[in-house]
């Protein structure tokens, strides 16, 4: 198999490292507009082959599938030209700028026949995929509740607010676990340096009783990466900062006692063991490489393909409406979330 | 002085054990309706008077002051007979169910020439004052934003929901270190076992580019006391959890270069030193009680006055209706949570 | 049953507290030669008897059992003459300065037929219980190795050693729960500020393929309270700084193949689930007294008793020994320190 | 500059990235004796050149420095040969196995005038220059004690125990920040698995009142990585296990007042603040490459320099000598351990 990889400013040379890896890739083209990138690209992997014309790398028939690691107000454009060419398309995340272009994307795909896979990296974690199964299983009984924290010091983006670069993550983290569908989202941010928000609160409404919300911000004295799953049964911390011990399940609840008058409320706290299972610890992006080229081999459908993809475009453009509208509750099409979510990685 | 404890369940007998080693204190009377309690505080306490009847302990002309730590439903009624009867009131939080009760007490204890103090513990502790400090003398600059997670398992409460419970204890410390009024507020939640949130996120705007926002949670595998005040100059993390270095204070911040294009945005970070001042480590609650004698015998005004604790009831009141309304911007009256929070209690 | 304490400093008060406290016991009766400490006795508790003659409160027929907390040196005489008066003993650790002092206490203990308890509070700790537990049910397999560290700042004793002072903690915990006699002891230390060690390493040898060693350090600029216990099945980490998790198990370990020549060792590690069992947290002092009082009433044999006593001062006075020679293995006396520990508080 | 690489096993390909990388180096020979190993290098560093013969590495006059990553056992034989050639030495720690072979190859270097220098990489991190620094501008005051466990689970190795593997960090890290020599050493050590000690503890003695101790474990559930400093104004503690905040330097410590009787003695706390120094960050072994290439070029005596290397042999070779007598103090030639550590790397 022959990729491209389009983009090799930060991630890029991530995704030619690993394609390189990948026993079903027999080359690997990086593209990039910028000359300077190129040749960082040509120093580092000295073999490789290098175009600064997207073009070309978007149409050589020779090219079987694309990566596009460019600034996400390019993704629409380039994957439409590598779908209409026939190749098969792993996107940088989030798919899209706008949902409609995320659905013009998935429609293509499908009438092309090709794989369209967001690489949303963090799914294909150990943590992530752990949690999954322990939800799948039923170990942590109905979800209660989702929370998250992203922060860290920096790393401010020039296109897109701490929403897009940030939440992003735990959006397709959120919609991956949790096979509901969400019904609306608010946001509530604010502007310390210039016209992009660098910290907001986002948070997504169900049908069911189940309430998420994310934190994220890029002014935090220290890096926190943290998410809690509340389980009617058990509770699930998941700690990437952590170098072992990413997750951690803790056994413990409230039962509330049949109640005849407010005073009477009865409730019972139950805290017993906690316990983190092993991890194997393999990079997630080999992980990403090695289902992107299985999918394309198998026909199977990723697990983060274009309608996860579009989920998790639609919930940032829904927070970024709420955004200007200080906060106000922004109502999610239905068909822009509804999708099975219900595979591990390893089924 | 002699001092009537109303109240006998969970937080009074720390009020009783208090004025007890007062030196200002000669008496303290004990008083609940349920006979039981009375009997367990005799028994802890061998010495001390007891009565079951509110009424003997609020008219008693021997009482000069009274604590009230009854349900919050009773707050008002109590503190305005004790006023009304000339006792100074020291009262738990939070001060009232309703802005306008608390107004009505605040213009009482000003007719009657009485000091009513509010309890909001956490002011006098050691961390808190530390943090005021610190602002004072612009070791931070600019206040940027606050952010708070106060998350624990179960303690339910059966009268009062969980903004009510927990976040009253941020809004009063959000209160006390920022000096610039509040002007709306937004809050969601959720109830997954009675009719009364359990979870909640509560969102604080104002006029400047400050944000404030707290996480309050009774259904968390794990208990977290978490305070993050980011600044122009350095940020502090207030971690209530920590035995010693509860805060910590980082010389990190970001400093954005002039741009002329999005490309081009240049932003600086500086990750310099981190700091632990040492806390004397002194009980919250004895500062609390010295307090209020103190400011019996001089007619100085109480840190945690009765403006603050009706700013902190408008708060709360603005909260509970955005959660009716699913996060709509509650704004707030500016006479409810206007004053001036510029002393520490050492000044 | 009526108990005397012997000693108000800092732990009498305790030790009075609990008796207080126990439905077994109607009178305490506090002893010290101060006054001054009486008097703060006196204002604690007021309903108490005091006595500033020790041999009043040893000697009184009304007196069933006594609990020493005086000075270690004064110890061997106080019980002593307990004992000949046929008094039960509750006395603090270490038992003695003396190995031969703790025989002959034993001895006259056997002869009166009465009680004779060690204060080793740690040894009725939920994690200390729980860790013998898991050990007698063979979740640990064999033990490898026995690791503490006791650290803190300051708190320099003027009569004994940090060996004497804290080694004798872990001695106790060591004793009880590895059931195999120790064969020899040796220390090393230094002294900082007066001529009594501040800073030490003890190491006990055993007959089996185990090791333990005690880090003690009365100048550590943070507090550290850790035993480690490496198990051929499972390890165990007890932090006794941590709020909850006191205790974590982890199911990782060694197993080495068979080799044939130096570099074809194989050596594959298990890394498996860690865990915390929930511990129900009751005050540790509180089971001291239970256990003393139900020893009385019922003649069964404490767990801390007199053998355990004895065998924890001959290895702290064999440290001793071998700290004046600089590290010299010394050789334990195997009648001193052989006993049944095969006990958990609720068998 | 031409570099051979000597070894291509777990270090060797670091070495070689690292000399890649370096602008004073032009060419990189990469040499083991295992063709497989040299066929994984020429994967993964493509324009390399290979061979599978050390003699020609050794020999060839167009090679002016050589870097040897082979087993202990063989780095005096090579490391000799080369130095008789004329090239310059880095040699992977420890330098030999005997300090005879050490002063051999340090007479060699000086005859031929050419850089011997040992990889004791920790020598060159941020945390230890740090500490150095701290130590030379008087900050921590005098130094009293160092202690530091180092811990792991397996990474066993076939021809080594676990002193020679681990404690050679903490002899160097020791060796460097301690300028007085040490005088004698004694270690304890157990065997679980077969005939090298897999846990041990390492103590060394000096004239003055200073004590050093090191912990070392194969067999621990958790991997430590502590170093604590304790000096009369400040100690230190280096966590290598930390992401940020490696250091933290506490201003704390003990005085103790006058005292006349042994009751009377008055010891005072000193418990001010914590800082954590912001640390640049860079790795580690770049600098080492970059130390050795400099110290080629000006002929300047690198700071991890033969004299340094020979007195953590002597260390070890003392410990192991400790180990079959039991932990016996054995004594330490002065002439093994004197030098001068007095430079920082920025020096």
């Amino acid at each position: 198999m022959v990729v491209a990889v389009l983009g090799c400013g930060y991630w890029g040379p991530n995704l030619i490292r690993n394609f390189l890896q990948s026993p079903e890739v027999e080359t690997v083209i990086a593209c990039d507009i910028d000359e300077r990138r190129l040749e960082a690209v040509r120093q580092r992997f000295r073999w490789i082959r290098t175009t600064s014309s997207p073009k070309t790398a978007l149409t050589d028939p020779a090219v079987h599938a694309v990566a596009i690691a460019t600034p996400v107000a390019s993704h629409f454009e380039l994957a439409r030209t590598a779908l209409q060419h026939g190749k098969h398309v792993l996107i940088e995340k989030p798919l899209t700028r706008r949902t409609c272009e995320a659905t013009e994307l998935i429609a293509l795909a499908e009438t092309k026949g090709r794989i369209l896979m967001v690489d949303h990296t963090f799914l294909f974690t150990d943590a992530v995929q752990k949690l999954k199964e322990l939800l799948l299983c039923g170990e942590l009984g109905e979800p209660l509740y989702f929370d998250s924290i992203r922060a860290n010091l920096g790393l401010f983006q020039p296109d897109v607010n701490v929403i897009w670069d940030l939440a992003s993550h735990d959006a397709s983290i959120l919609l991956y676990l949790i096979e509901e569908p969400p019904i609306t989202v608010s946001a509530v941010g604010i502007r310390h340096y210039y016209e992009l928000e660098n910290l907001a609160y986002v948070t997504i409404h169900y049908d069911s009783p189940f309430l998420a919300h994310f934190h994220v911000n890029w002014l935090s004295p220290v890096k926190l990466r943290t998410i809690c799953i509340g389980g009617s049964r058990r509770m699930a911390i998941y700690d990437d900062m952590e170098t072992s011990e990413k997750i951690r399940i803790y056994d413990r609840g409230v039962e509330i006692a049949s109640k005849e008058g407010e005073e009477q409320l009865r409730v019972q706290y139950r805290a017993g063991q906690m316990y983190a299972p092993p991890l194997p610890n393999q990079e997630a992006l080999a992980r990403v490489v090695q289902h992107f080229t299985a999918c394309i081999r198998t026909g199977q459908r990723p697990i983060s393909d274009g309608l996860l993809g579009r989920a998790v475009v639609a919930l940032m453009e829904a927070a970024e409406e709420s955004l200007v509208y200080h906060g106000k509750q922004v109502r999610l099409q239905p068909e822009h979330v509804t999708y099975s979510t219900s595979l591990c990685l390893s089924s």
